[in-house]
């Protein structure tokens, strides 16, 4: 049986064990908060999770791009939600061909988006399902106000080919109180004015302590939660021993005495750091820090252990963002108990468009 | 015929015209510095620049990794230097796969890395070239001092499967006085013990300016040179208009009066600050600041540009660092006066060990 400490470096190793606890305490955590559950499949890339997360009780994934959509729908992911502006007829076409053989809903923020869509879907008999994109915090895309949100739901329910799905927002880390209200207060203009609002949408892992206070969402998105990493750990979401995801690296070179190299740089760990010091958080030498990483060599700082890895011993590093580091690597390893179960490719990785 | 701006994004394009212009500059540089060139072939990963480079008059191309090497190989690129300490058996087997089929060598910076290569590497009449890896200044990887360097070497010469090949630096972006003084100090210590020293190789691109003052080195390793990118700018050694690779976005999303979304994040950009503020320079607006991040989306500050983008518009950026971002595309598209000429795969992208 092969052990994980004879894969040849880097490699990402998933724990199945950790993996599965992760998602089945969100999943738990959803029901009792009585929301339902939509994992975002940007963090693992993998159909097998995915198909997993819905036999959890998931009621569908999300996906940030058409061709991790394309992906997941060739694997048998049939309830998509596609929180990403589609702009251009090329990338219209291929939401049409989802449309015709999936569930598949999207998001707009603007007119234009809108207008876009219904240069292709104008089936009354098929409707395309839109959410409005709502910025409640985040800073990113996004209608900026109630009133904009609810003018813009009802742009979109007065075209024949598509269908006012709700509302969606991927608050900012923190801000899920803030996020609660604004969607609260768009409700309301809702309710005020006799128009159904058929779900509200939100995310992400690190404040899925509080699905409970999600406010009026009816829907959470996570994706980091299936693997978590530093910054979640950062963020209270997670402890290490949460963390699924690690990136197996060798000691290649010790230069000095307090410094060691790795063979896993920006190309195995990113260069995210998410507001965090360091690199990531080395679980042989807790003490250790990842100080510097050009593409394939990281810079340790092992001043502070007591005892000091040698060259060609093996070490795991917890990324801080774990979900761009899939996107990295060609093939994970699925690791239980240490050992090797099996090497899949991470199907929907460099789906940039 | 296809223009760029109809490329479905984002999308990876190369100035065909402004990477042969940059390849040619350099071969001439280094050709009037009396200095071979060994060309880094990170930064582009493609067989057709690596031939190209060696058509125009360098000596071999360099590598990082053993899965870079062997597309190379496999192309039909035949004289490579890795420069990347090979540690273990795994390793040290396909080092050796290569080696008998064609010239590579490798480099050291330490007792541990030699010994193994004398576990695989032990016939005298088809012996391994080894570099000493010196650090001279950049703190990463390398011998310590001159003495270190030619203890080593002394070391490499005693195995019969071992050829000690010269002296191996990366040298820290403008220190290339510090690096050839140091250099210089190792070569002295090799004459004054009549040590043959058959080479001396160094890089990058930041430097490429001062190839003539590389000290005593006779031979230079750059990588980004072929592409250029915003950081390569800062550091003085190319323009805007030298840069040949850009990643072209789409605006998904206009928020704010001055904010505007592009469907171009971390994952084609990376995350690599590399020093600078903001995450690239957009060519169609120079007066735009690129000053946020996230998987999928980047946030373009445009408060400063007189005429602003609109929702559909497509941009060019040009990414702090060219190297990762051709590391997360598995094509490019090839242009010339604004045509796709080719989409080509990117042949060597990640080739992760």
């Amino acid at each position: 049986m092969t052990q994980f400490t004879d894969i040849d470096t880097p490699a990402v190793l998933i724990d199945l064990d950790r993996s599965e606890a992760n998602l089945k305490k969100a999943q738990a955590a959803a029901d009792a908060a009585g929301i339902a559950l939509r994992p975002h499949i940007k963090t693992h890339k993998l159909p097998l999770f995915a198909k997993r997360q819905v036999e959890l009780g998931a009621v569908g994934i999300t996906v940030q791009k058409l061709g991790e959509a394309e992906v997941m729908a060739d694997a048998g992911l049939n309830d998509l939600l596609l929180t990403f502006n589609i702009i251009g007829a090329a990338k219209r076409a291929r939401l049409k061909a989802l449309h015709d053989r999936v569930t598949i809903r999207t998001v707009a923020d603007s007119a234009e988006t809108v207008a876009g869509l219904t240069e292709t879907f104008a089936d009354p008999g098929h409707k395309l399902g839109v959410f409005v994109e709502c910025d409640t915090g985040m800073g990113r895309c996004g209608v900026q106000s109630a009133q904009a949100a609810f003018d813009l739901a009802r742009i979109i329910a007065s075209h024949p080919g598509l269908h006012f799905a709700g509302l969606m927002t991927y608050p900012a880390a923190g801000k899920y109180r803030e996020a609660a209200a604004w969607l609260a207060d768009a409700k309301a203009l809702f309710e005020a004015a006799g128009v159904d609002l058929p779900a509200i949408t939100t995310g992400g892992t690190p404040d899925i302590g509080h699905m409970a206070e999600a406010g009026p969402a009816t829907e959470y998105r996570p994706g980091t939660y299936i693997y978590m990493d530093r910054s979640q750990v950062a963020a209270g979401a997670a402890t290490f021993e949460d963390c699924a995801l690690t990136v197996l690296a060798t000691i290649v070179s010790r230069p000095t005495e307090n410094r060691a190299i790795i063979d896993a740089g920006s190309k195995a760990l990113t260069s995210d750091l998410l507001g965090l010091v360091g690199h990531g958080h080395v679980v042989e030498y807790p003490d250790a820090r990842v100080v510097g990483l050009s593409e394939e060599h990281g810079t340790i700082d092992v001043s502070a252990c007591a005892q000091k890895p040698r060259i060609g011993d093996v070490i795991r590093i917890i990324p801080n963002h774990c979900c761009p580091v899939t996107n990295l690597f060609d093939h994970v390893h699925l690791i239980r108990d240490g050992a090797l179960v099996e090497t899949v490719p991470v199907a929907a990785r460099g789906r940039v468009d």
